[in-house]
């Protein structure tokens, strides 16, 4: 398994008129999670499709609210890659507030595309190989 | 069953680096879809709020991802409630683009909260009323 | 002087703690704004981009916020065009709710850019032509 | 002069279509700016309107665009306030990015509101006493 945690304060323009994060701002929140979490492999998401020319669109997404997030709350989003990625790579992400609270549970899953021939392959060498000492 | 459609264009602040509407923003689609369907029945979740006094936390959403939606597309956003609410209220939602395409379907789950008590209720009187007539 | 009248409701993704549109949401109107003026001359700004390869970087913006515009308000986003275009187009934007109160005025400066040669240039004919009839 | 410096780098979510931060966003990098040179003064904009009962909306924005911010740019938001407060307060801003260009410069001017009595007042003493040792 690999992990990664990750902080983002709650800013003004991403609550609503109840005073919360909006609903639709976690995945936003797990966007940080896993470029930070790839970051950390030591690639950069950006040099993905830069250098590598591969693409990751999101094919699904699934978001449990729990507990709301409020303004300035200091968020932690702990993130994990729980199994190899095949054609396929599954993010798993927690969202705590600052008390440690359990505020929200996700999951995206994102498949890899090819940028030059525009079709879809396995996960890249160039990403499997920095995953090898965690599984 | 209830059932709504809704336009919205795809903005360029809605795009993003791969020229294609980003992944987080179609809970807001939703969002457009089910308070345009509650407005169609007579009501505005705006009303719901403030003369009601019950707000609509979202419990769950989920989101599968077809094909993108481009900058420019003029998206047809399809909702439904396809049994009566009870202690939750269920939204499914297809988004279209302008040549009929599936792009998206999602399903948010919200529940119901007096804003005075600050405590979970079921569907209000309010609303289950006007749904009387589709179940 | 060419104008045009755009309507757009105020999201709960676009409230703020405060129960007001973000003051970052604005720009976002203006966008609304021009594409659809565009758009009523004939022309759209996704063709600009596709067919004439000419982008439209933005230079500068200027907001006033004179009252707040609230959930659920049907905003009405008027923009004029009021001299004609020369290496700049400047778009001019006036914010109205539903009880017709002037909410927010704002200008937004953008410049022309050829994406093939990736040099700044004048207003293209194209667009030119569109506004003949008007200056 | 008070002085911060704060770091936010450019999410996909962020970006749009010509693969830049949107133009809109940068209010958002400025909401970042002050609140975190409010943190550094040792009040936090959240006790300002929770415990004070002040709130701060925005006046007016002004924004020179420069240079795009691109996907993934780990951008420096250096604020200041030039001048003491009175009925207003002004935010300046500049934003680099990791090669130190200059991308974009900002002002922001905000007003104070009273929340309980909802009227506009001067700047509350609570702030003032913590610009005192820097004018």
């Amino acid at each position: 398994m690999v992990k990664a945690i990750f902080k983002k304060r709650v800013l003004y323009a991403e609550t609503d008129k109840m005073g919360f994060l909006y609903y639709g701002h976690y995945a936003m929140l797990y966007e940080i999670g896993r470029s930070e979490l790839i970051r950390d492999l030591g690639i950069s998401y950006h040099d993905l499709e830069e250098r590598i020319e591969v693409m990751m669109p999101v094919l699904s997404l699934q978001c449990r609210y729990k507990l709301p997030a409020k303004y300035d709350d200091l968020l932690s989003i702990k993130t994990e890659i729980r199994s190899r990625p095949t054609k396929m790579i599954t993010f798993n992400h927690e969202v705590y507030n600052q008390e440690n609270q359990l505020l929200n549970t996700g999951e995206v899953k994102l498949f890899f595309v090819d940028m030059i021939t525009n079709k879809r392959i396995s996960c890249p060498d160039y990403l499997n190989q920095k995953l090898d000492s965690f599984f």
